[in-house]
């Protein structure tokens, strides 16, 4: 659900004007009309109205527009809603505030535009929308480049990554460019971009532009978007065009010595399950709101930002440390019991197919397995660690296979970039 | 994949009695000939071997077997496979190994058993069966308690929950003994056990047992047999009998006073999606394992311990405290940047249904997520802890709201139970 931003700044009472629940009201033509389409039910409308030197910031939700006439006897749209909480703030607080900010300059000064969209409390961040776009169903077909960007699937004509380094990445495509993609269908591993000349690699790959971006989507959960074309070794691409295949998440990067003998990033993408998602959720539907709440999530504004999995080797390693972390010892205690995590060093899945054998698992607290599924620090053959401070503690009876540890150091270590 | 264990006390030399690869024989008949039938390609097998004061232990992936006749011209079953590798240990470090610990007794003596096939190792813990009973699909169903026990789908023929302590639960039946169960389909949300009188609640729930047991079974992410028994008011009950639904995860638990005045102990269930999970694992199939791997993780040895989601609302918060944990300030940093998660204070989703607004979420490290979504601690309303030392740390600009914290002091603090 998005977030409409409405200045008041001319202290307007709607109640009096227009009755009961209208919260605002907008010009019939001009930008404020072209405002008004953009709003569905259930939406959050936000009304800043000042009051002395300080503003009140009221939340409703939005219900419905009629068309009245105002006390200057002008036609206006006026829209209705429930509200849903009030907040008296001067400027200095909203200006820092998570939810009002938006609303100001870098000044501190209230913009002018009576009527903002916060892209942030939408799917978009800056001009970058995530998620699906609407109207374009899984498996919707585009004849080039060209169409593909009109539609605002993938928006480059030329990148094969839509992302920016502070905003994430909001599309890929795949198309045979890189000698080094795997494509397994609802799993793909994608080559970062950069040091390619007439289609071959001829530099290594850096950490920039797209390729961190396609990070930071990792990190933070964001979907990506990801469109096939055509290529004719890949079972999985459409005959000619391109096709629009679902939303996937990044599930993991590294690095590696590519088959031209430079250093490229790889990204392993996961496909989203449609059917997954919403069954831990439960959706509003179309009925809008169910009464009492203040704002239900629906559906599709959840994605997964990590999933941390279970195997039958997990509990042997937990146990044998009595769920103590092997890098700091961390034993997170809970009423019913320790938690802690098993960390695969050499990970389980296409395309590294590390085993799911006690030689190959660390327990570790929830910290340390992020960090080290980040690259954050590797170790070493002698159990030292690179990256931060310390060495791994491992306890008698549980041999760790240096292979595996060698493997993490080449393609995750972020110090061997 | 089943671990094998096999104690060669005889110190019989398999290459030489039966050719390359041979590993192992078996009498033809008696308890040893029983041991094969349970044997697949791609199992493991331990063969541990005494070497004076040492023991070698050999690992195999098991390929097939044979009928051969052994030196002294008796027929046996012969086992081949492909060794993976090999450990000489003494057996002081042998009795405290994770993989090979299970061939001892307390004292550090060698089983006397020739064949030991490693419950741990195989979907068992102790006598207990986690996840999908081969030969019982999804949708098979029951005509009594009696008949569900001897397939094993959920033993106990009167509680709900079968289940310990120790080892976690691994079945239940929703069959509308308590008056505060909550079928959604593929969410359930679930009562407890214990302080009930001829189907009245009467006393307080307490934390023992098989509600234990489910707690277990969320944290360490082990699968759930969910049976629906009769239940004229549950829309998703069979009309009669039992029938089996699925796996479920143990999605969180917590505590309220039910509608009969007593404290109950709640747990939400989500199904896990079949499909959703092989998607994320490359399984090895029916044609065993792949060259050069040691061990591929099948399909059905994984399932979800722990699921961080993404929310609109999620990166603004996080933003807000530049990815700095509100309880002990750390800030993971990755070569690539910060890394929190969000932590919505109500959970979102049902029965709870929490917002997805700024006021709802704070900005942790996955340490204290974990602890925070355990009940490990709590929050005042003036922002100090319950159940560790020290105080939220709330920046400018961000609102919480107290109706949520007493909602997770209420609901999930141990110090309340």
């Amino acid at each position: 659900m998005t977030t409409h931003y409405f200045n008041n700044s001319e202290n307007r009472l709607h109640n009096e004007l227009f009755g009961a629940e209208a919260f605002y009201d907008l010009d019939t033509t001009g930008n404020q009309a072209k405002a008004l389409t953009k709003i569905v039910e259930g939406d959050t409308c936000v009304v800043a109205t000042p009051q002395g030197k300080l503003v009140r910031f009221s939340r409703y939700i939005f219900r419905r527009f009629a068309l009245q006439k105002d006390g200057a006897d002008k036609q206006v749209q006026v829209l209705f809603g429930d509200l849903l909480d009030s907040h008296l703030l001067s400027k200095a607080e909203a200006a820092i505030d998570i939810d009002y900010g938006v609303l100001f300059d870098k000044k501190g000064n209230f913009k002018r535009a009576s009527v903002h969209v916060d892209p942030a409390r939408s799917n978009m961040i800056g001009e970058r929308f995530f998620g699906e776009i609407p109207g374009v169903p899984v498996g919707s077909t585009f004849d080039s480049r060209i169409a593909l960007s009109s539609a605002k699937v993938h928006r480059p004509t030329q990148a094969g990554i839509s992302g920016a380094a502070k905003e994430g990445a909001d599309s890929i495509v795949i198309s045979g460019g890189y000698e080094d993609d795997q494509d397994l269908g609802d799993e793909v591993v994608y080559t970062g971009h950069g040091g390619q000349l007439n289609g071959k690699q001829v530099k290594d790959q850096e950490m920039l532009v797209g390729n961190l971006a396609l990070v930071v989507s990792e990190m933070e959960g964001f979907p990506v978007r990801v469109v096939r074309g055509p290529d004719k070794n890949n079972s999985f691409s459409p005959p000619s065009g391109y096709r629009y295949d679902g939303l996937f998440r990044v599930d993991s990067h590294w690095h590696e010595i590519g088959k031209a003998g430079f250093k490229i990033w790889r990204y392993r993408l996961v496909k989203l399950q449609a059917e997954a998602v919403p069954s831990e959720i439960s959706g509003v539907g179309t009925e809008g709101l169910p009464t009492g709440e203040n704002s239900n999530p629906v559906r599709k504004s959840q994605t997964v930002q990590r999933i941390v999995r279970d195997t039958k080797q997990a509990k042997n390693v937990k146990m044998h440390y009595g769920h103590a972390c092997q890098v700091c010892g961390t034993r997170i205690m809970t009423a019913t019991g320790p938690y802690a995590e098993a960390a695969h060093i050499r990970p389980l899945g296409a395309p590294h197919n590390g085993p799911d054998t006690s030689d190959n698992i660390l327990c570790l607290c929830p910290n340390h397995h992020v960090m080290f599924d980040f690259g954050a620090f590797s170790i070493e053959d002698d159990r030292s660690l690179i990256g931060i401070e310390g060495s791994l503690s491992i306890r008698p009876g549980h041999r760790i296979d240096i292979k595996h540890l060698a493997f993490h150091r080449e393609k995750y270590s972020n110090r061997a970039k």
